[in-house]
């Protein structure tokens, strides 16, 4: 069960708010889910802001990376009911918010892989891509969107 | 009938000159459409050019980014030659040229996606992912990439 | 035969290596196949590193783009054994490290796109995003992702 090795990372799936915008969280496509972008967002406030590089450390980043994995599944389990319903986490792309001298995005979406291949074994084994950006919403320090695959 | 709605914004589908370059605005694949990055192109020049939060209000960021997603709605109807075979709108990718200060990229974004929910209705609701970057082609506000799923 | 042009071209499949970490360079989704974003790596080095429009010129972020999508297709063809199952390339994101005020991401990925059509032909015609970034990993010139559709 996710939700049980969720746990032990101290997540729990909450019920999430309608959002209020025209966007929504995620979406089903034929057999594919894709989320919105996702920032670190806990309880409503921005955990980790600034950029990577300047504002924080390499792992400040890569803990901001694995709220917005987690995120991520959030709004995929709120979609679905039921996170279990996924056969796989396909890919995963990865926004650093980063200082312009910042070279190391692969660690920082380490972060955010590791965590799901923690949670998911062999499906959880996705495509990435990681790339550094000078800005990103509410200064966030990092945005993680997600592809996964239904069973 | 979405060409109706689009003239009440000022707005009419042309036909596209065939684009000269190695990629096309638009593909069809399975019973996606998705279409190349559009920038705030109007009559063959960028309307809105400049880093918001620099150079650009957020409220001109905003009407770049509407005018994007129009270009989005052309290049699927220069496609398909008909906008109404699109049963809902998937996705919007939204970067935006953005001063190293600047973190209000989801009001930018906002400016297409309540621009396509208008049209759309509910069928236009989408996931969108909203980041910042240093540059865009021609010196462009707002760049905007689109997936949609047929009927 | 793709093998052949790419010999003109003075590219020649390896096999790579298995990769350590916990994504992988490609993975097959329906008829799809996404690849991770792939950087200027040739031997096991970044070949261009730095910003396009600071520290390199626009020729050499052209040479770039075409080894990111070399890279690209080497990852297909490692998953797949066979470059030759691919039916269309359907997308490419090209992600440039550029200077501030560097605002011609299109010509940098016109490296890899003209490379990609001079390789398959029509069905190499792909829909394309371009943007600037401030930072990629290892402080590569380009990032590259793409879609391939199977026959």
């Amino acid at each position: 069960m996710i939700e049980t090795k969720l746990k032990e990372y101290g997540y729990e799936f909450k019920n999430l708010p309608k959002p209020l915008a025209n966007y929504i969280p995620a979406i089903q496509i034929n057999n594919l889910i894709l989320t919105s972008g996702q920032v670190p967002l806990v309880d409503g406030e921005i955990k980790y802001k600034g950029k990577v590089g300047k504002n924080l450390t390499e792992e400040e980043g890569m803990k901001a990376a694995e709220i917005c994995a987690f995120n991520c599944l959030s709004a995929i389990n709120n979609l679905l009911g039921d996170i279990n319903k996924i056969e796989r986490i396909v890919k995963l792309t990865v926004f650093v918010n980063s200082a312009d001298d910042f070279v190391n995005q692969p660690k920082i979406a380490n972060g955010a892989s590791d965590f799901i291949v923690n949670l998911f074994g062999e499906e959880g084994k996705h495509a990435r891509s990681a790339v550094g950006v000078n800005g990103l919403p509410l200064n966030a320090a990092v945005e993680i969107e997600m592809i996964a695959k239904l069973k």
